[in-house]
């Protein structure tokens, strides 16, 4: 198989289990409407891909290969079993709530190939329903039935990191409104926004299973790697993939003005990035004018250099894998690493 | 003195330390403009009445009367100490994300005599403002250093009290819609939205001191009870004291067909309660008008019936504290009970 099947196919063996999980621990009950709209985007899908790494991680340190149920009573690395499906709802649910706020705020419309809360209900409902996962996603964390001190620290790492959330978003809003971002903020703006909930999808299952501090401190930065390095590939995937592959348009970065680790490079580079595509309305925009674009950010070097930094971060959280007994489980954790920049959309 | 000078008194004493507390553990820091507007509605003043009751239980419980410093290490009740007035910002910092995410919601313009946060900045920052206080909160209360098995606890009150404050919201929002409201559904509804914050203050600083559970259970009773009969003075304030005093139009939940206590039990006691104000126009509501309609509910027994619920509430709310040993700062949390329905605005 290839590492994408080999992704695939671990994602698939996992995605009901986890949904099933969140049935469980989110019913829906009064109010209604409220829990109703608080399960609208998880139950619209999704990859599932922070839950699972989290389930792996569990996996790959206790060298196990469980069935559906055992994720309730995970055997830890002493003797209490702990329920780590519990912690990665915790995570899945954190992931829900900051999608929902994020779409009031950019005013999407669409997410996952429905409406997005605030269009499907409306904006108060979504604000409420975003509100209650967040505490949702706490009562999770607080239900795994860990030692109260690894339990303690599990929940600094997820109220830390629901900050760090908060910032990156409030980084890349501000982003929108300066023209002299160098590459550094904006890779600090990446971790806060995506590669924190990453990091803790991988290290707090360490932490409640009671790994020892420096496989914990790997397993963040673990995270951390491919979580920047998935959205570098983004950025690449916007230029590089053909617009009936994205499922939207090519170049979309490139029309609306956003800022990318490759439009960065190439300002630094002399390139005129605000020249590349004249106009902001997409339907003005020619297939020659994006394939234009994107020969002067090759011919900058920028588009290799984004390439090769997450080529460079995912070689680097795999390194941080080695801590981890070598079993299937640490195997798919490296496939994901790769799998993120492999991946064509 | 008489109990509001007394409460006056004792809130005065606080106030100046908790905002201090506030400002050191909330540090105006990058992104400047998301922490601003985190702390732009805790800066514009208010009672400090929830953190308050926090340190005046954990003084109660500890026999202690404490100078500013000592709440950071705050002796318990066996030998470690605790910082309280962590706990005590937290649900400050609680109560300041639910305003700013409600006031959104209603599209309140004003919020202690300032704009609201929305209108200050903008819903986006807004939104990303109350977000990042919910977590802000969970760090607070994570830092009181207490043991972890009574963290864990504490933190638990503090998710299931958030969940809960969002399902009151929920029922509120509902409510409007609905022309069918119970009396209990309504007074479930201020339990969730309004009196399980006062029960978290109260019951917080117990565990994380390590009071027996018995203890515990009396001090979040007695947040409830206080809870709910400050709303139904709140219902009846809006109705008996004059627009000056108020600070608003007094019958403005009449006009504005908010349905409380006082309306739900002339309903059913045969006061065609839509008919007592027929316009929606503030300005066309004249001063008669509201006079002949608390004429129509004080004949058909609501006000009084309201009256003697907070009563009630109160004085069971008080009766829960003899749990405590008997020191100025009971008798100040009894004080606080008292004030809340005696209180004329």
């Amino acid at each position: 198989m290839s590492t994408e099947e080999r992704v695939r196919a671990a994602l698939e063996e996992r995605r009901a289990v986890v949904n099933e999980a969140i049935r469980d621990q989110l019913p829906v009950k009064r109010p209604e409407r409220l829990y109703e709209a608080s399960r609208y985007l998880l139950d619209a899908g999704g990859k599932r891909l922070r839950p699972t790494l989290l389930l792996l991680v569990a996996e790959a340190l206790t060298d196990t290969h469980p069935r559906d149920e055992s994720y309730r009573s995970f055997p830890d690395l002493g003797e209490e079993p702990v329920d780590v499906m519990s912690a990665a709802v915790s995570i899945e649910v954190i992931q829900s709530f900051t999608l929902i706020h994020d779409d009031i705020m950019d005013d999407d419309d669409l997410r996952r190939g429905v409406p997005a809360v605030h269009r499907e209900y409306d904006v108060e409902t979504a604000i409420l329903a975003g509100d209650t996962l967040y505490s949702k996603a706490f009562e999770c964390m607080l239900a795994t039935d860990a030692p109260p001190e690894r339990e303690v620290r599990a929940l600094e790492e997820l109220a830390t990191t629901c900050t760090e959330i908060c910032e990156g978003q409030a980084f890349d809003v501000d982003f929108e409104r300066r023209r002299d971002v160098t590459t550094d903020e904006y890779l600090e703006m990446v971790e806060l926004k995506t590669a924190v909930l990453y990091a803790a999808a991988a290290a707090i299952p360490a932490i409640l299973l009671g790994a020892d501090e420096a496989t914990v401190d790997a397993l963040h930065g673990y995270g951390i790697d491919i979580g920047r390095a998935f959205q570098i590939q983004d950025d690449v995937l916007d230029l590089t993939t053909p617009s009936e592959t994205l499922g939207k348009q090519r170049g979309s970065d490139l029309i609306e003005g956003k800022q990318t680790v490759v439009t960065l490079h190439a300002r630094d580079h002399g390139v005129d990035v605000d020249g590349l595509v004249a106009t902001d309305d997409p339907g003005a925009v020619t297939e020659a004018t994006i394939e234009d674009a994107v020969a002067k950010l090759e011919a900058a070097g920028s588009i290799d250099y984004a390439r090769d930094l997450a080529d460079e971060l995912v070689a680097s959280g795999k390194a941080r894998l080695e801590r981890l007994p070598d079993n299937e489980a640490r195997a798919l954790l490296c496939d994901i690493a790769d799998y993120l920049v492999e991946r064509e959309y």
